[in-house]
């Protein structure tokens, strides 16, 4: 179990201030409006490697030992990419094993940011299997979120927010292993103002919010979701840390994250990916629900990654010009 | 003939300050790696109503006088979404002649902004004349491009970039009636430092290159490009200005548009339009001709706007996924 507490939060960003982009708080006037609350948009799409991901990676990376020879993790996406960045800034070797199903923009990504790919079958024990070998021979596993260096280096996301808007009544982020949603937990709590958090996970991929509902960590999963940052079965000191800090989840369809992610593109001009926008998707649908309930307040909405593959988009575009 | 000076563009500053966004500069590490430059992007994708047209169309609402009854445009793009937004903020009607054939997003963000929307034939000769038809009303003209009030606003642009990047060595905008670009080169000249100034347009609509080519306007105009944004004929005084201040103009194919495009959306995050990315495109094939010309140049880079359909893509994007 996680023995993290909100103190440590402030230690962990202490360790990565310098390495990472302290993102911009951006607004749109047009949803304000429409939703009848105060929308700050976390810009993480605007991270380092593109996603938060960054920040718990460098974290874990700035403890590793200087006698170790590197890091390694298996990871299908924003993580590998993330750790092999961290890894490569100070120096080290980051072994990332991905499945050889992974999407080929993704294994650029990690190699592009300095780490080593090594490819396996498309399982999770095969996974497990890659990582274990580099582990024996000595490099240490940075595991992508049921890690106490991990969750406190996402919290960091949330704390700069609590500065950046002192009057913040909410934050929501989204859930797939449920790093960044234990981050967010601790740095609301640390802030002591009732606060409160709210996780938002695709209905596909809804594992999170079964496992609150029934009070224990379901194993049943089988994540069906455009939210490919999301699919990951939450982990246990994560669900933990959600359960201590009262943080409840909103599930939202796959055509409502698809919407909300159009509505980022077109109002706030920045590109983010469908998991990066399940946070809107989650604060549109609990508006509809309960306008009476969200009327007013200063909702903080965690876009947390921008990564997603280009060019069959700018395909549609340059076939809907040659069409004109 | 145009009697602006570099001058008057502290006065239209002044008059547009507080209604308009000072846009931020946005970088991207790779991209630099990749050209051997310094890349400044001045992002006028994040102005209100996503382009640069609202400060030049918030410069002539701001000059029109009290007695007036509103103002008046014919546009098919950015300029009339631009100039509803201006007139509605002071209390304006704003009409605004488009041609029927006008894509759908663009007549709503016309309507979005507060403008009053006509249709008319999609000829230049029915624009006109729509437009003549509420002049005669008692309604003030407001053109997109070839006027010194539009012309002094858009210099805004550039004069915010050369105080956000002191020792800037380049301007590069994209030019299509040439409304950013004059202003553009107004506010280097102001500078008084040698900013060189580039236009940077499609080989599909490349009059201003061949105006500047043959020392004349010309009139025979057929443009074909995905930058829809730019396939006016340039002004007759944005066409003197450009002159005067000795610009350069670099054309670029429409494969270089669309993967500009593809690297702005995935290095910076930012949704550009298609004639947004034109001044990148221009400048990737300036430094692949003459490498050494721009080897460890500042180089600033207009993101001219960002507004583009958006429903496509996100079809593209649940396409890709259920068929996963």
């Amino acid at each position: 179990m996680s023995q993290l507490e909100p103190e440590d939060l402030v230690a962990a960003r202490a360790r990565i201030a310098g390495r990472i982009i302290e993102t911009p708080v951006m607004r749109s006037d047009a949803l304000d409006d429409q939703l009848g609350c105060e929308i700050l948009f976390k810009c993480e799409q605007l991270q380092v490697t593109g996603s938060f991901k960054f920040r718990g990676a460098s974290h874990a990376v700035s403890l590793v030992d200087d006698s170790c020879q590197g890091v390694a993790t298996h990871s299908s996406g924003n993580h590998g990419a993330a750790l092999a960045r961290a890894a490569h800034e100070r120096g080290l070797t980051a072994h990332v094993v991905m499945p050889d199903n992974a999407v080929r923009f993704k294994v650029d990504a990690v190699r592009r940011n300095g780490g080593k790919v090594h490819f396996c079958a498309p399982t999770q024990q095969a996974r497990e299997a890659g990582l274990r070998d580099w582990v024996e021979q000595g490099f240490e596993a940075i595991p992508p979120y049921d890690d106490d260096r991990i969750i406190a280096g996402q919290g960091s996301c949330a704390m700069e927010l609590i500065e950046q808007v002192p009057d913040l009544d909410v934050v929501i982020a989204p859930v797939g292993g449920g790093g960044l949603l234990a981050g967010t937990a601790l740095a609301a709590a640390r802030a002591q103002r009732g606060i409160r958090v709210f996780g938002a996970e695709p209905t596909g991929a809804d594992d999170t919010a079964r496992s609150l509902a029934s009070g224990h960590r379901v194993t049943e999963h089988r994540p069906r979701t455009i939210a490919d940052g999301l699919r990951a079965l939450v982990g246990e000191r994560n669900l933990a840390l959600m359960q201590r800090y009262g943080v409840e989840v909103i599930t939202v369809e796959e055509d409502r994250i698809l919407d909300a992610m159009g509505r980022i593109w077109s109002d706030l001009k920045q590109v983010v990916e469908p998991s990066g926008a399940v946070a809107l998707a989650a604060l549109i649908r609990a508006v509809e629900a309960q306008p009476a309930d969200w009327a007013g307040r200063r909702v903080g909405v965690i876009l947390s990654g921008g990564n997603l593959e280009i060019e069959p988009l700018i395909d549609t575009c340059r076939a809907s010009a040659s069409g004109q």
